[in-house]
C-alpha cells in the first residue's frame, strides 16, 4: 500500500509567509507530508510551473438566502460551492439569516437543511440576527454558539435587517462575554433613507442613484459608530466589505489605538466604479443594475485607498460578498418594483468565482502584494478569524488538504459563459486577468480541473468552528 | 448739551483683535465715538487701571426651564439675568423648548412671557426641537425663522428630547435651507442607556457613576454622527459643550475637511473633574450631585486638551451653560429619585456668574490666551455665530453699549455667598480667581457694579437675531 | 482750529475682528477718533462706499539686497516703498543681510544708508544671519536686537546663506535668550544641490526646472528640521513663504503638539503654478524664468492646501516676498550664466504692490475668507508678530493712522503698465482681480491715491521695533 | 541508510504564518521533509512540549568592531556566534565598517579575516559607509554588491561616521541603481552636540545626561530627514533600533504614503529606560554607564509605543544591537574618559543572547504577539529583508536546517553568569522571563544544547547574500 493517497509533486508552495519548492503528500484527505520528494502515492499530480497555495475560503458568500417578496437569490448551495471550488476556493461560508419574530435556532436548522447533502465544498454557517430578543440574547446565541456558530452578523442598514443602536450594543455584550466575533454591515439606515428619498423626490430613480444614495460618509459614519460601540463594550469587531478611504481610516484610527477591530475588503472596491452603475449610452436603461451592491462601488480613488489598506495591514481579509441574483429576471435585478426606483434593485452581486483571479491579477501579478499576503488575504487569515485554524486555511501537516493549483502566468478573460454561479452575467465580463486556478483539491478529492467542476454535491461538510482566535480575550 | 450720555474715560480698551487706550463715549445706548479724550458728557466713569471690554455674551444658558415632574430649575429670568450681569455679561441666550406633542410656537409663546418683563440684560431665544413634525419643519420652524428665531438646538440623548438620526437628518435638512444654525448636544442616547443599565445593574447607582455611564467615548461618537449628518446635508454645525480631547478631535478633523463645523466648551471641562463627583471622605454621600452635568467632567489630560482646541482654534465659544438646580432640595439634585440613582439626578450646573472669571484667570492672567482671544470667546464670537453683529459684541461705532470694565489683577475666591444666581451652591466654592468685572453696561445703563446687581428686570429687551454669518451660504 | 487734521468720513472700517460703519480723525499722524460723526476736521476725505482698512504691513520683501556678481535688485527704496504704498501698504520690511565674513552691525549700518531719506512709507529691517561667528552670536546680535532689530531670518538654502544645523541651532539659542523672533527659509541646501545636478547632468537646465530642483519635500523636510531645532531649543520659529500641503501639515503638527511655530504663505502659492515656469509654445524659450522664486509655485492642489491652512489658522501672515529681478537685463533675469542653466536665475520675483489686491479678491471677493480675517492677515498680524504693536497693524486710538481705503467692487486687470516697481515685468500680468486699493494713507499723509504715488521719498521711517508678543516667554 | 541525518519528533512547529505539529527531517543541513511521522533518521531528538522555531537570525550585531583609541569591543566573533547561538539564533549579521581615508573592500577584506574560522554559527556583513568618496561609490560599492554584501549602513551621528545630507544623498542614489537596502542610525549629529556641549557647560557630565543629550526628537528629525531623502532619490530604507513614538510614527507616516521604508526595533525599547541610566543611591556613580546606548532607552509610555508598532505592522525586524563593552574596564566603559563625561562613555549593550527571551517572553508569553508574528519579527522577516531568503529564515522544505526549540513555559532569569558574550555584565541582570530556547541547531548540527554551546568555532559560514526583496524595485 501507498504511503500517501496522493502527492503533489514539483509545484512551488506558498504559505502566508513562506515560498518554497516542495511535494506535499496527501492521505485521509490531510496534509501527511511536505518533502523534497515524495514518490511513495496512490496518485500524483505533477504541479510543475503552477504554485500550490492552501485553497481559498471565501469567508463572505450569501447563498439561497430568504428575500423579499418575489425576489430570489440565483445561487443554492450546489451552485454556489461548484461555482467556489472552480474559482480557487474549497471553503465558504455563508449566512443563516433570523427571520424577525422567528426563532435563531429554527432558522439555523432549516437553513442548514438546505445546504446538507448540496455541497461541494466545505461550509460554515455565520448567523444574522436581525431580532435579538431576551431569548435570543439569552439563550439561543449561546446555544447556537457552543454548537460551533461562533461569529455572527448583524446590519446598520436594510429595512428587515436593521438594528438600532442599543440592540448593536446587546448584541455586543453577548459576543463579549460568549467569546463570539462581530462581523458588521456598516451603512448608516437613516442616512440612506434621507438620501433615498430626497432622491426619488427628485426623479432621480435609475440604478446609478444607488450609488448616490449611500456616499462613502454613510458607510464612515456607520463604521465609526460601530466601532465605538464595540469599545464601549471591549468586544472584538469584524467591519466587513469596505469600500473606500473613509472607512478604510476609521478602522486603522481604531487599530493604532489599540483596539481589536479588523476589516474586510472585496473585488467590487478595486475593480468596479460607480461609473459602472451608468447604463451604457444608447444601451439597456437598467444595465447599471449589474452592479448594485452595497456599499457600492466608489471610484479609481477608492481603488488606491483599498490597496493602501490592505498593503499597511488594516485589512486582514479580501472576500466576494457573493450575493447572486439574476439580471434578466423579475426574481432578480428586473423585478417590477426594481424599474421603478433602484431602491427596489436587490442588493449584491455574484462573485465566489471571480474573487481570487481578481485579486491574484491586480495583487501578485501587477506587483503590489505578495504571494504570501494573497494566501493571507485569500485562506489564512479567513481560518484564524472564524475559528477554523488550526486545521483550514494553510498548507501544514495535519491539514485539511485544502488546496489550489495555479498557474501564473495565464491568461484569461473573465466571461459570464466560463462560469458557474447560478447568475446569468457577472459584473467583469471582459476583464482580463493573469494568473488562473487551474485546479482545485478539497479534503485531497480533486473537486475542479481546468473549468469543469469534479465535485460532486454533498461531498461537501458543514464544520462547527471553534472561537475566533482573534476574539479571544 | 453733552455730546455723550456717558464716557468711560482712561481704560485699555480691548476689542477681539485689538488693545489700546481709549475713552468710549455713549449715547442712546449706543457706542458713538471712541477717542482719545471724551471730555464732553453727562456722565463719567474712570476707568484709569481698568480693562474695558465688549460685555459678556452667553449663548448657552437654560433658563427656568421645563422639567420632568417634581424637578424645578433654580433660576427664573431675573435671578438668572441679574446674575449674568454681575458676572460681566450684557446678554444671555436660553432656549425655548418644544415639549413633546405640543407647538413649538406655542411653547415659545409660552417661555417669551416668563421672560418679558423681567430680564435685567438683553436676551435672545434659541430653540429646542423635541418633535420634528412635518408642521414643526415645514410651517413653524421658517416661521420662527423669519421672527428672529434663527439657530435651534437638537439633542442625541435624554428621554424626552432625543432625537433619531432621520429626525437629526429632517431638521438639518430644514435648517440647510432656511440658513438656521444647528446647535447640537452630542451624546449617544442608547450607549449611555446601556452603561446606566449596567451600573444600575451592579449597584453603582452613586452620583460618582453618572461620569462612569457617558465616557468620552459616547460624546465622541455622537459628534462624528452629528458632523456626518451635516456633511451629507450640507449645513453648519455648532457642537456645544465639548468635554475633552475626543469630540475635539472629531470637530478639527471635520474643521481641516473644510466642513462648517464649529465647537463650544465651558468652564467645567477646563477647571472641573469626574472626581469632584466623588464625595468627599467621611462626608456627605451625595455631595458629588452638585456636579453632575454631562458631558460630566474630566480630568487633567481633558483640560489640556481643550485648551489645545482653545488655543489652535477648534473652539469659537466659551459659555457657561448654565443650567442650575438647588441642591439641599427635593426639587432639585437632593430629590428622592435622586437618591436612588445618579439616573435622576438633575443634569446641569449653575455658572452663568463665574464663566467670565473663570476663562480670563484661567485664560488671560495665567498666559494661555491673549486678552483679545478672551473677547473674541467670550462675546464677539457669540454675536457673529448668533446673528447678532453687528450691533452686539464689540466695542465699535454703532453697537450697544455693552460694556465690562474687568480689574485684571483683582483676586477673587469664588463663594456662593458673593453669588446672585438662584442655586444654593457654586461648584467652585473656594476657587482662586486673579480678574474680576467690577462693572457691567448694558445698553448703556450701569447694570452691575462691585457685585451689586443695579439694572432692574424688565430693562433687557427680547431681541431677534438675524441669520447666522457663520451659517450663511 | 480743527480738532482733528484729517477726517474719513462714511466709510465702512475693518479690523482684524469687527466692521462698522464709522467716521475717522486723525490728528498728529494718529487715530485720535473713530466716531459716529467726525465734522470738526481740517480736510476730509469721503470714503462712501469704500472700505477704511489698515494700511498692509509686508513684513517680507527684499529691497536693494547685495546680489552675487553682476546680478542687481530692480527696486531701491524709493520704488520699492512706492510701490508698496500704490498697492495699498503703510509699511514694509526688508531684510539687511550679513555678507559672510564680515560684521552683522556693519552690514546693518550700510543697508539702513540706502533707506535712509528714499522711503516713501515706514521700514523696519531684519537682519540675515550668514555667518554666526561667537563675536555676531555673543556681541552683535545682543546689541542690535537693543537696537530695536528684533527678528532675524536664517536660510537653509543658498550658497552664500545656508547654515549648518549647528550653526541653525546657535542662533536659535540666542533667539531664546534675548527674545528675538527667527524667521527660517525653510528648504534643503543638499537636496536642492542633489536635484539640481541630477538635472543638469539629463540637460534639464531650462527655467521650468527650477520646480524639479526643489519639490515639496524638500521644503517639507527643511521645515521638519527647523521645527525640531526650534524645539529643542525652546524657541518660536517663523517659517516664511510657504508653498503647499506638505510644510504647511509640519507647522500644523508643531502647533497641535502646542510648539510656538507661525506659518506665512505669499500670492504665488494661491495663484500661481509650476506650469508658469514653463515656456509658452513657440514663444520665448526662457520666459518662465519670470516666475522663477523659491520655494516655487506647485499647483492647484496647492492652493487648496494654502487655503485650508489660512482657513484653520495655520497660517499668521501673508506677505508678498517680493524679490524684483528685471527680467529682459543681463542684470536680471536673463543674466548671460541663467541662459545655461536655471541654477543661475535670480530666484525671486516682484510683488509687492500686487500682494493685497491678490489676496483680497481672491480671498475676500471669493468668498473664501472673511474681511477681518484679510485685515489680520495683511496688517494686525505682521504688527503683533514683528514688535510693531501697539502702533502700527490696526485702525485703533492712538495708533498711526495707517489706512488704505478699498473699492471692495472695482475690477482691475494687473498689468505691469499700471505698477510701480522697478521690476519690468509682472508674474499677474493679466490677472483678473476684484476690490482695489485706491488710496493710502501714512501716518495721516496721502501717500497714494488712485494709482498715483503722491507721498515724497524721505517721509517714511526707519522704525525700531520692539520683542514680538509672538515670541515673549 | 536513513532517509534523513536528523529528525526532530513531536514537537509544535511554528513559520511566520503557521503552527502544527509535525516532525522535522534533516538531510545534509537542510530540511528534507516536514511531515507527521518522521521515523528513518539516523538520529533523533525528542521535542514533546516544545516549539520548533526557525533559528533566530539578528540582523544588527556589532562584533570586533574598530572603536577609537583605547577603547575594545568585548565579543569577538567565536565569543559573540557562541553567544547568539546559546541565545537561540543561528545567524548573525555584523558590520564591516569603513574607516574614513581607506578602501572599503579593504576593511571588508581585513574585516572577515576576523571572521574566517572563528564563526559558530552563519554570518553575513553589512557594510558601514563612513566615507563615501567617488570611488567607493562609482566602483568599490558597486563590487560589493556583486560579492553579496547587498545592504549597508549610514550614520546621521558619531564623529567618525556621521555623513552629511550630501553624502547621504549620494550613497542613497548608489543603492537605488544597484538594488541595495539602506539601512539608517538615524539621530542628528548637530543637535546632540549642541545638546551635549550644553549639558557638559552644566556641569551634567555623568551617565544619566546621555539620554538627555540625545531627546527622542532628535531621532524623530533624523528619521524625517531621512526619509525625505529616501523619498527624494526613491529607494528603500530600513529605519533601525526605533525607541519610541516619535520616530515611529514618521515610520508610519511614511510607509501610509506608500514609502518602502521600514523599521526595525530591539529589546532595550520594550524593557529599560532612562530612569536605567541613574546611578543606584548610595551605590557606583558610574553604574548607569551600563546601559548607555544610542538611541537611549526611553520610559514605559514609549514601551507602550513600540508595542503598537510592532502590533501594527510598523516595524518588521526586532534585532540586539548587540555592541558589547566590558563595564569594569578602561578599555570599556569605564575608560578613564569616559569617567569625565557621559560623552566619552562607549555606546552599547550587549543582547545578542537575550533578545529572543525578552522578545518571546514579553511579546508571546504575554499575549502581546502570537507565535507567528515572534518568528516573523525574530527570523524570518530578516532573511527576506536581507537577501537571505529563500534558503534562510523559515522551517520549510529546502532550507537550512536552522531551527530553534523552545520551551515556552520554561522560567528562567536572565543573569550575567548564564550567559556566554564577552561582556562582563547584562543590562537585564535578574530580568525573569517565561520562554527559553534550550537547544539550536544550525544547518543540522546543534550548536547550542541547555546553556551549553556544543558547536565549534569555524562551523559558520560567511555568506553572500542576495538582493533584499524589499528593495527590488
Amino acid at each position: 500500500m501507498a504511503a500517501y493517497d496522493l502527492a503533489i509533486r514539483n509545484g512551488t508552495v506558498a504559505t502566508a509567509s513562506d515560498v518554497f519548492k516542495a511535494d506535499i503528500g496527501i492521505r485521509d484527505g490531510k496534509i501527511a507530508a511536505i518533502a523534497d520528494v515524495i514518490s511513495d502515492a496512490a496518485e500524483e499530480i505533477d504541479a510543475t510551473g503552477l504554485l500550490v497555495l492552501p485553497g481559498g475560503i471565501d469567508s463572505h458568500v450569501h447563498i439561497a438566502q430568504k428575500q423579499g417578496e418575489g425576489i430570489v437569490m440565483a445561487d443554492d448551495f450546489a451552485s454556489a460551492t461548484a461555482s467556489a471550488a472552480a474559482g480557487g476556493n474549497t471553503m465558504v461560508m455563508p449566512f443563516a439569516l433570523q427571520e424577525r419574530g422567528t426563532s435563531l435556532r429554527a432558522c439555523v436548522e432549516e437553513y442548514r437543511k438546505l445546504a446538507e447533502g448540496n455541497c461541494v465544498i466545505d461550509t460554515a454557517f455565520h448567523l444574522i440576527i436581525s431580532d435579538p430578543t431576551p431569548e435570543v440574547l439569552g439563550q439561543e446565541l449561546p446555544a447556537l454558539l457552543k454548537d460551533g456558530y461562533t461569529s455572527f452578523k448583524v446590519f446598520m442598514t436594510y429595512d428587515d435587517l436593521v438594528l438600532n443602536d442599543r440592540q448593536l450594543l446587546d448584541v455586543f455584550d453577548v459576543a463579549r462575554r460568549e467569546g463570539a466575533l462581530v462581523m458588521v454591515h456598516a451603512e448608516g439606515y437613516d442616512a440612506i433613507r434621507y438620501m433615498t428619498e430626497k432622491l426619488e423626490r427628485a426623479g432621480d430613480t435609475a440604478p446609478y442613484y444607488h450609488a448616490a444614495s449611500r456616499p462613502e460618509l454613510v458607510e464612515r459614519e456607520a463604521a465609526h459608530r460601530a466601532i465605538s460601540h464595540a469599545e464601549l463594550v471591549d468586544v472584538p469587531l469584524m467591519i466587513v466589505h469596505v469600500s473606500g478611504r473613509e472607512a478604510m481610516e476609521q478602522i486603522r484610527w481604531a487599530q493604532q489605538r489599540g483596539l481589536k477591530v479588523y476589516g474586510e475588503t472585496c473585488p467590487q472596491y478595486i475593480s468596479l466604479t460607480a461609473e459602472d452603475l451608468q447604463a451604457a449610452q444608447g444601451g439597456d436603461a437598467m444595465s447599471g443594475a449589474k452592479y448594485v451592491c452595497s456599499p457600492p462601488p466608489r471610484d479609481h480613488e477608492s481603488w488606491d485607498a483599498i490597496w493602501e489598506g490592505i498593503r499597511t495591514g488594516v485589512f486582514q481579509t479580501f472576500s466576494s460578498d457573493h450575493c447572486p441574483f439574476r439580471y434578466d429576471s423579475t426574481e432578480g435585478k428586473l423585478n417590477p418594483k426594481g424599474r421603478t426606483s433602484f431602491r427596489w434593485v436587490p442588493n449584491g452581486i455574484p462573485g465566489v468565482e471571480t474573487r481570487l483571479p481578481i485579486l491574484f491579477s491586480e495583487g501578485v501579478s501587477k506587483g503590489r502584494i505578495s504571494l504570501q499576503r494573497f494566501v493571507e488575504l485569500s485562506a489564512t487569515n479567513h481560518a484564524r478569524i472564524y475559528g477554523l485554524y488550526p486545521g483550514k486555511g494553510a498548507i501544514a501537516v495535519g491539514f485539511d488538504a485544502d488546496i489550489a493549483l495555479w498557474d501564473p502566468v495565464r491568461k484569461e478573460t473573465i466571461r459570464q459563459e466560463i462560469l458557474h454561479h447560478g447568475a446569468d452575467y457577472t459584473p467583469w465580463e471582459g476583464f482580463e486577468v493573469t494568473g488562473w486556478p487551474v485546479m482545485t483539491i478539497a479534503r485531497g478529492d480533486v473537486v475542479a480541473r481546468d473549468g469543469t467542476v469534479t465535485g460532486q454535491p454533498g461531498r461537501g461538510q458543514i464544520l462547527e468552528r471553534g472561537l475566533s482566535e482573534f476574539a479571544r480575550p
